[in-house]
């Protein structure tokens, strides 16, 4: 059971490597009907074409609130501690923002740098599947529909230029959202609580970790915020990154690096920078 | 020229006062539609029906993304400076958040209070008409639907509980963001640049002010904005609110209080507050 769910140029398709399936609709529409997806998947048969990553769109192009969760690995927190001086310890409550969703773009998208401060930030991204108030723990992974691989593509000089200083603008710029390949049902990973999650930059290894360190899980995460407001479906969850940051040793992006992100059992993304546009 | 829209039960209606027109359409796509908005207007005839205000929802449901920007009147800013030791001066940078749209209610919706230091902010609050990137503020005003009021509701523990404080979750709880009655089109309005704005509690006056005050008016809100992302019609923009607020005077919001929020030219909003509910 279960699917991988992509979006080849802007309708939805049932995705299995580069062979895929059209399901003659868009994606938010099948996101809304998991139990189809399912049965869709089950019974696929002979492949309708094949995708390049080129050709793919965000799995969830439309979200209606997308929840980015800051700080939520100790060597991340420790690397940040050593070259900021905002003076962050552990916080005591989530640090959540929010990436404005027209920032999410597809898995080999290019990344439009601005100024010469961007960074790269791997991270899995949880996708709510059913609508979710005031849930505990024990049921908070039924309302998940999958998970993919995000990049929380950062302007650390935006993100930390008012005062009090506000991520959500900053972590919002036109490319800075690339998520996929595909949304992949959490019956197809084999520990959601526990995947590899690494990013390369042309090659070299800058994160290389594994989600059974995040500090608040998944399943904290969505009965948090199912504490404060209703969670919806198609609503995404940036669950935070890893340490190995570039901003940890003052090393940004460049036109022309190559961001490879890849999650255990949810494919990569490739997406390569392109140099600031001047208006 | 010019529309009042506001949304019946989910209906998008005119609005005139009391009397309501049908439009046989949703909020939404009522919205995508402005110069029929406005030919409705022009010749809407005998009204409907009769609309109270307990009637009507939220104007824009389901917007794309909500901006809300804080620190926005020099008088707000002093008084927040006084009582929070947070060292915040005149920021160089906006200080943008969200308001996570499931928080989104109607302009007579019960605001449902969480803990003991929930407050009001009176804001105005502009919808985005017109898809706008990189728009200069002389520009900016055309991609403007229309104003309606706002209330950011904030549970200010919650809002600087976490390190570094992000603002949006605590802005976000259900019933947080009561908006309202209409979305009234700019021409409808005197001047779009300098409206009396006001709140009362329990018919006390707290917030007295104009949006003439605003130090980032709505043309460089949008304009700022668009430099960073693309707006959608149907985002919103809470410009930031007045001086007044509970929190400056360590005033917060009591089960059965009324919230009366009145900007001239689009109306009034009255939202009573709920006791916490017990989970």
């Amino acid at each position: 059971m279960g699917f991988r769910m992509a979006n080849l140029a802007g309708q939805a398709v049932l995705l299995d490597g580069k062979d895929y399936w059209a399901l003659g609709t868009d994606p938010m529409d099948a996101l809304s009907r998991p139990r189809e997806l399912r049965h869709r998947w089950a019974r696929r048969g002979a492949p309708g074409g094949r995708a390049a990553l080129t050709d793919l769109g965000p799995p969830v192009p439309a979200p209606r609130q997308v929840f980015g969760y800051g700080l939520n690995y100790m060597d991340h927190i420790e690397e940040i501690d050593r070259v900021d001086s905002m003076g962050r310890a552990v916080s005591e409550a989530p640090v959540v923002f929010t990436k404005f969703p027209a920032c999410l773009v597809g898995p080999a998208a290019p990344v439009k740098l601005v100024g010469d401060r961007c960074d790269y930030e791997c991270e899995l991204v949880a996708v709510i599947g059913a609508e979710a108030r005031n849930v505990d723990e024990s049921g908070a992974w039924d309302r998940v529909a999958g998970l993919m691989i995000g990049q929380d593509i950062s302007d650390r000089a935006l993100q930390t230029a008012a005062s009090p200083p506000q991520f959500s603008l900053g972590k919002s710029r036109e490319s800075f959202g690339p998520v996929g390949p595909a949304l992949v049902s959490v019956e197809l990973v084999d520990d959601p609580d526990d995947l590899a999650i690494s990013c390369q930059i042309n090659g070299e290894m800058r994160q290389n970790s594994r989600t059974g360190l995040l500090m608040r899980p998944v399943a904290e995460m969505v009965a948090y915020l199912s504490s404060i407001l209703t969670l919806q479906p198609g609503d995404l969850i940036f669950t935070g990154t890893p340490g190995g940051v570039g901003h940890a040793r003052g090393l940004y992006l460049q036109p022309g690096d190559v961001i490879r992100s890849e999650i255990e059992g949810l494919g990569v993304m490739e997406n390569t920078c392109a140099a600031p546009q001047h208006h």
